[in-house]
């Protein structure tokens, strides 16, 4: 089970403005086989379909853990997307103007007829995610490879997202994407030495760029972001510190567990789309439909 | 973001023994088109997705809430496709005794092949969980239309896999999840209701079969369980309450919030299964293991 | 079975140019999740598949004469799409001109590398329709709510197509296709009425905007298009009257029956394409070609 | 635009016993790569797509006609599929009975959760027709190839399930479709032939088997019913003879097209399946409900 | 068993500038319905699965043969999409330029995503080729009547891509496989020829235009590469001369039969794209590495 | 481009008796994820792909060899399955007979109705193998772990198909794969050894459990064909030894590369399958078709 908070881990800038093949793009890091989705879902499945918890609970712990902290990402990425889909068609409640009439030549034409211009579980070409990108085959030690391969392939597609969409709310998103999938790499890198004495960390970077390059990133690791496990979770997990500790394998900073989450921030609010009539609150109502609320 | 809680909504009874084709059924309700892996994206994506919140706040409220609450349901579905397939091949660890011999006619191959006998997010043919299944128009009120649907369409698969799969522990989890997703249904149409006038709440039950024909759901809604609205968060989602109250279409009780989720069990541990290497734990490597993950 | 009739319900104009676009954005409302081929085919399997007939002819007579009126629409879809890929690459027949060079840029390239400059039953992104989004569950009221939900969702794409391709061509047969979708969709709700008592024409109109903003579609309303239900068969389905009666919904105006279906018009002739050997005759082979077929 | 016929093309017999996995067998015939769906849309698809129509229309006239014919085609394969499904589970009312236990081994578990036991768009593996099986290049010639091709794939299909389904109901079925599915294969030959003047017909049979040996195909042909192509219209396509006379091609047999279709038969009526609440009529609510048909 | 050469049949000429929509185009060549992969696969497994080898040898060694040759086919369009999309962003290191920002209007942004800019097995709408695109009925007949089809198809399709793509890199290589690919056609054709005494060559050219109006494919010609089956290995496929012999259907000169294969040209090399870590040297690490290399 | 060989790798023994289900299993090792056309796939799209060929050179070589040789692999595992179907049905040429009635309960009906009883590009579910499968970033590193991970699923994959079926077609092909690919896992490792320093072999076996436990597979190991790289080429990648050297991670022996490959066997006969029109060989016709042959 969950508790929901509502807030997003970071706070996200507004795009400069709206870009429906900016927002196109990004989709890969939603559902693409490497995006959030899949980053998500592999490792809640894998957590719900571990056997041997208990001889091997500090592994259950990490990648238990590490699936609760992508919730928070497929929602980041989604705002980025809504972001930078709002406002990309003429605003207006009459069709004859045709207010979408640009949005033609847009590449993901389902974020206008079949969304409401927000976010798809669909990859950058608008396929949409699959249950075949989860892999749990239960072993624990190919799980973890594959964790760890899903996280350097998600790592390559991110740097370039980045380096597609100068947009700064999808710089924001993806520096922090960087890091925070960064500390998920190491925290495989670190199960599978662990677990064979493989030097596994030694791989890094993946793909060979740094994280410091992007300043949105690199900000944050100045804060220690890249060497922080949080518990996304009030009374479970707490042996994920069993694998998560030691250096970094980049940078030799100590790796640490805190056992809360960041407070986060509030999420936008996305304005109406009238042309879309989204959410099509019609005026005229608003009164009658007020009374049967507080009915 | 979400905080994990390790528990599970119900206590599942071990099954009578396991069987392949009876987790092969169970999966509709996991990955199928009407599965909890479509209702958790929807509501979430339609959550991320919400325009003009603000305005329309207890509707955010609710469909945000009902969200958090299917992320339970994936786990307990898979949770139930896990038990079935505990044991359902010959244990042990020479492969030349063929161990998977009477799985080769199981219907679906994966569970034995891709998985560890663990649950996919696959559909009872085997077929992947697609993001085309998620609905988000931005509309509200035909969102709302398309989750009533949504919630009918899934009840009707839940009474069908009820009626193939007598296993205690399929029906256990079946009975609840008709207590909840009646919750749901109910949630839905109140929300049609006060957004339109319209008494959705008539239609109902569809199909045309009442949950107190199942004795695990009618044990579940004698305790009022099919009355309560939990709000799955700490802080958040507040005014679900001005939707989900008066009385319940069915039987005339009063709808109530509860602003605490129940306390919920602990997973059952799933048993090693060393003909697939799953764990794969290496019991000569258990020492040095031991000792690496100390340090 | 079927007799042919080799007409479309309306005159469609001449586009006012050629344009792959907006081609390619009309075929969702042919090959889409909510387009023609999925109205068509749910209501013919659901008329194939229904049980119970004799208690239930007035449904049945429903459901089944809407699926044919369907195969009008997919009809109307298609030739939209063709007459706006007529004439949209250059003509001719010399391949080393590039005839098709501009449309590679196209968003559909499928339209100028597999089909003739025309439909396909794909949806606006490329993807084809799929027998999954047929839904055909035995229980009348649930296959019922999801008839209406898909009407709804198929207008709603409707208007977004409108809202998108602002072509004459184009704006007719959206025009048509909310007037005759808003009477299936009052079909079904009158069904469900009549079924459960609940009034679900009370939701009404799904998306929030009326059909008389829609100026090609309000000059058919005037003349009543919207409250007749034309029957598509000499001898069949006869008692549809009993389900299609009182007053329309949303003006109040007298649902009718027509024993007739409309004269309709010829279909467009298509240019043959020589760049694409569309058809292909070889005029040096006419002759030859002529005395065969006199054979 | 068509006009249905509530008829069936044959009488087709009651099973011996109900067959899941008969039914699921046939559904080869209806969603298939080979199935009638694709013979259906492949033709309607290229007659809404002809260019030139004009200077063609022989063929125009035989490539439309022979799509309404194959919506018979559809409608018959449903029909035996649903009787094959018809009491295939036990039937009542409890689910405690669990009325599916039996169906838990079926090839096809979308039969009995997602359709009331009836057919659906799918193959004989459960997956979904789609539009990508669908041919419409434009150039004459290949087309005509392809849908010769198609013809010849979709008779040894035929063969193959009429091999493998020895209940009447389906033989009666195949024979048909091998006849009239005969008559598709000649047509295009002899389009190609009239193109051309290759001796397409020199082909055949393809596979290299006579209709002949099947007894149900053998009566019909006695009849003549393989050299008579019907004309599925009343004021179209009436040029088809053009292409389609002359002697036939297997056993010299005069050509000949009927300018009506046969009488048919009414469809089976569809047994009430209760435990699928499939239709879902409330026997309590008959009365209630019967007033409302009749305001 | 195979060996690989390193080189392509063909030189091919660098583009003249990069263009991602011009390589995205291409795609359809590789792993479209009509692609190159699908040649290559439909034959190859046509030739394991082949029934009755003895007897039929001269067609095994056919399709054998012809199987083997597709390989450097889906060499040759590999190339031409990676050297169409070598250049085609902006070189450099620094992620924070925005290297690929002019990509993301490109219509294949997996070339840029999850490739290096180079060729995937998907079509010219970036959807994967499929095991489904293969044919194998076991029915010599009717599978070479399906090579035949798919060959035409695929002609059609190069056609096409010809007249979408006017970059010399294109053209040199759709005019040799135009050539090739009309051997393989009139090969087919020769084979229903021999299998059945049908004339089947008289289709020709399908679709209706000659390769004499390519250039780039009229030079190969004129050295008589239409009318030349290379055997792909040393010691087999030796009867495929029984065949392939006698007059080509469309200029009447000789089939013949070489018993070796041309020589062919070193492939391009592809230059590195740093800003995509392709592929990723680290210039300080190069000593390091060579050591281990040498280790 | 390629030369084919007429061998199979190893002589595959005859199976103890048909198993329509045993080869539906073994499916996966050809069409599944991880099966062999992924790998042949992905390294022969990689080998097109790569980017800085001569500073990169031995691992350039390393991945185009092994591309070469699982060519081998996919006839290998197609052949296994071709032997487990022949002989699966009733043997026969009267349709009446219902041959293939037995078969309606196979697992894959594919092979029977689609195909002449052989293989198909499917996995075990009969779903297709897809493009989806390659992966091909263009950086160098994440491609070279993409294959370790590749490999090490499909060694999962292996091990388990072989603990399903245990006739002894399948255990020598089985036993024969997993020596092979354990040489592709290694080669993979060292590759990244040499990349980076990291000492990956340390992570071996992975799956944990030994080839030695696999008597079809330790008998070849004891030949030592666990630590060869044959070069599939006669020019061609000859600087894979400069990756390929050194002991052997798992039993320290050395690895060595050999020029040449194994002589190999000749691939079985498939008998005839009449039933199926398979090849179908109309025996009148034979000596008119023989003297056509001869023309």
């Amino acid at each position: 089970m969950i508790l929901r908070i509502d807030k997003l881990p970071i706070e996200l800038p507004k795009p400069k403005h709206p870009s429906p093949n900016n927002a196109a793009a990004i989709q890969e890091l939603l559902g693409g086989k490497f995006g959030e989705m899949s980053t998500l879902m592999n490792y809640t499945m894998q957590s719900f379909n571990f056997r041997g918890r208990n001889q091997m609970r500090p592994y259950y712990d990490l990648i238990a853990n590490i699936a609760a902290e992508e919730y928070g990402h497929i929602e980041l990425v989604s705002y980025a997307i809504n972001l930078l889909l709002t406002g990309a068609s003429k605003r207006g409640t009459d069709p004859t103007t045709a207010p979408l009439k640009e949005n033609v030549d847009a590449r993901n034409s389902l974020h206008f007829i079949s969304s409401g211009q927000t976010a798809l579980p669909l990859d950058s070409q608008g396929r949409p995610w699959t249950g075949d990108y989860v892999f749990s085959s239960g072993n624990l030690k190919l799980d973890l490879i594959h964790n760890f391969f899903l996280e350097c392939g998600a790592r390559a597609n991110k740097i370039r997202v980045y380096e597609m969409v100068d947009d700064p709310t999808a710089r924001e998103m993806v520096g922090f994407l960087l890091v925070r999938g960064g500390v998920h790499i190491v925290a495989y890198a670190r199960a599978l030495e662990k677990l064979t004495g493989a030097n596994v960390g030694k791989l890094l970077p993946i793909p060979d760029i740094n994280n410091k390059k992007f300043p949105e990133a690199r900000k944050l690791e100045e804060k220690g972001l890249h060497r922080i496990m949080f518990r996304f979770s009030v009374d479970d997990y707490k042996r994920v510190g069993e694998v998560w500790n030691g250096p970094h394998p980049e940078d030799g900073s100590e790796l640490i567990v805190e056992d809360a989450i960041p407070a986060g921030f509030a999420p936008p609010d996305l304005d109406e789309e009238p042309q879309l009539t989204s959410p099509g609150i019609d005026p005229e109502m608003v009164a009658e439909f007020a009374a049967r609320l507080s009915r």
